[in-house]
C-alpha cells in the first residue's frame, strides 16, 4: 500500500479508504445496491464483507459449503459466527443440495481430475444461480491482488484470449441472467488483507483447502513472490496496467454473448452448460461405478 | 524438441530441419537472398551461422566487439576463427569506430546505468546500420526459445503494448532503411541449441557476459525454467500461442511508423534516435567529467 509503517488505527482507516475509493473508482456499485458477497471463511472474503458493512453498504453473505471434510466444517462455522455477531444476514448452500454427488471430493472421485478446475465450475453456477434466485443485482468476491496476479500469469501463459477479455474488477451483466460481478480488492495485497483481518479481530480459516497442495495457482504465486522480492510493486502494476492497456485491447475482440443452458437455463457459451456437462459426467461415471446386480 | 533420445547423427539432421521449417514457415528469407547473420561468439548466434551455411543459404557474418575486457576478446577470437574455418564471411565493427566512446564500459561508466538496456540499444543500431550500409536484405539473429519467452514475460510483466506488437520472428521493414529482421531459433530451446553446438564440434564462448550478473532478463529466465520443471512444454506454448493469439491482437493497434533520426538519418520514433539520444549523454556528460584547465 504505501512504504510506510502505520498504527492499528491509520492502518485499518486507510485500508478501508482504499477499498472504498476501488469501489467509487471503478463504478463498482453505490450505497443504494444490496450487495451479495460470497464468503468462504477465509481472510479475503471475510475482510471484504467486513470492510463493506461498516462502510455502511447492504449486503448479504453467501457461503457455499463444499463438502471438503473439515475444512468445510470449519469454513461454515466461522462463517456463520462472523455473520451471527454482526448480525449480517447470510445465505449457506450446501453443494449436496444443489445437485446429488456434486460435493468437491464425490466430484473429484468419479472424475478422476484434480479438483480445482470443477471446484471453480460448480461455485461460479451457484453463485450466479443464487444472486438471480434472490435477486441480487450485484456479487462481490473477495479475490485480492495476488490472485488476480496469479489469474493472469496464468492467462497470459496459455494465452487465453477469452479469459484475458473478461478479466476485469467489474463484469457487467452479458446475458440478462448474470448479475454484475464485483472484485474490490483486486489491488489490495494478501498482506495487506491478512493484515487488516488480524487487526480487526477477524477470526478466519487460516489453513489452505486441502485440495490446494500443488495448485497451478500457488505455482504461479510463487513466482510472482519472487519477482515481488527483487522488484517490488511486480503484482501491482502487472494487474493494474493489464486493465489499463491490454484488457480493452482483448475485451474488443470478444462479441458473441451466451445463449441459454438447455438443461438448467443458466447463460452458457455451448448448448449445455459447464455445470450441468458437469453433474452429467458424474452421474454417468458413478452409474458405470456401481455394481451390476 | 521430442521426448526422444536421438544419436548424434539424427539429433543434427532434426535440428538442421526444424530450423529449415522455421525459416520457410514463416518466410524468412530463400537460397536468393544474402542474409546477414549477427554473431557474437556464443552457442546461439555460431550455432545457427553454422546450420544456415550447412543448408545453403548464402551468409555473411556481423560481430560487433563490444570492448568488454577479455569477454569481447575472446567472442571477437572466436568468431574470427569459426568464419576463417568454415571460408564464410565475416565483418567485424569495433564499437569504438562507430562513435567515441561508445564502448559498452565507457557508456556504463558515464551514464551510471545498468549496461544491458544501453548495449541492447547500441547494438540494435549498429546491426540497422551495418545492414544499410552494406546492403543486405535481412538480417538474422541467434535468439532462442528461451531468450524470447524472457523477452515476452518482461513485456507481459510490464504490458509493453508497443514491444508486445514488435515481438515477432519475422519482422517486415516499416521503414525503408530497415531490413527484415528474422529470429531462426525462435522456437528452440537454449538446451537444443547448446546440444546443437556441441554436437557440431563449434568453439564458441561459454561464459555469460560479465555484466549479465544480476539481469532482469537471468531472473525471468530462471522462473521460466521453474514453470518448465513442473510443466514441461510452458516456455514453448508461451512463445508459440502468443505469436497465434495476442500477438495479432497488439499488432493492430500500432499505427505509427517511423521518421527519421535528425543525427544519424537511421528510422527513429523521437526527432532523434535512441542510440543518437544516448551518444549525445555520453558525451555531455564525458564533458562535465573533464577537469576544467
Amino acid at each position: 500500500m504505501h512504504n510506510t509503517a502505520f498504527c492499528r488505527v491509520c492502518f485499518l482507516l486507510l485500508f478501508e479508504r482504499k477499498v472504498d475509493r476501488s469501489i467509487a473508482k471503478n463504478h463498482m456499485f453505490s450505497r443504494s445496491d444490496h450487495v451479495l458477497v460470497a464468503v468462504s471463511g477465509g481472510k479475503d472474503s471475510l475482510a471484504l464483507w467486513h470492510v463493506l458493512a461498516r462502510q455502511g453498504y447492504q449486503t448479504t453473505g453467501l457461503h457455499l459449503s463444499l463438502g471438503i471434510g473439515d475444512y468445510s466444517a470449519q469454513s461454515r462455522d466461522k462463517t456463520e459466527a462472523f455473520a451471527l455477531a454482526r448480525g449480517l444476514p447470510l445465505i449457506v448452500r450446501d453443494l449436496q443440495e444443489v445437485a446429488e454427488d456434486i460435493s468437491i471430493p464425490r466430484v473429484a472421485a468419479f472424475t478422476n481430475r484434480r479438483p480445482c478446475a470443477a471446484c471453480g465450475k460448480i461455485k461460479r453456477h451457484c453463485l450466479d444461480a443464487t444472486a438471480l434466485e434472490h435477486g441480487f443485482t450485484v456479487l462481490a468476491t473477495g479475490h485480492n491482488l495476488d490472485d488476480e496476479a496469479a489469474r493472469l500469469l496464468g492467462n497470459v501463459l496459455h494465452w487465453q484470449q477469452d479469459h484475458l477479455a473478461k478479466q476485469q474488477p467489474v463484469l457487467q451483466p452479458v446475458h440478462p441472467k448474470f448479475v454484475t460481478k464485483v472484485r474490490p480488492l483486486y489491488l489490495t495485497s494478501e498482506f495487506e488483507t491478512a493484515t487488516y483481518a488480524f487487526l480487526s479481530g477477524i477470526d478466519y480459516v487460516i489453513d489452505e483447502c486441502p485440495n490446494s497442495v500443488g495448485a497451478t495457482q500457488l505455482l504461479y504465486k510463487a513466482m510472482l513472490n519472487r519477482l515481488e522480492a527483487e522488484m517490488p510493486g511486480t503484482k501491482h502494476s502487472f494487474v493494474r496496467d493489464f486493465q489499463r492497456v491490454a484488457q480493452p485491447v482483448f475485451a474488443a475482440t470478444r462479441n458473441t454473448p451466451p445463449g441459454d443452458c438447455a438443461v438448467c437455463g443458466m447463460p452458457s457459451y455451448g448448448t449445455v452448460c459447464s455445470f450441468c456437462s458437469l453433474v452429467a459426467e458424474v452421474h454417468a461415471k458413478r452409474e458405470r461405478a456401481r455394481p451390476t446386480a
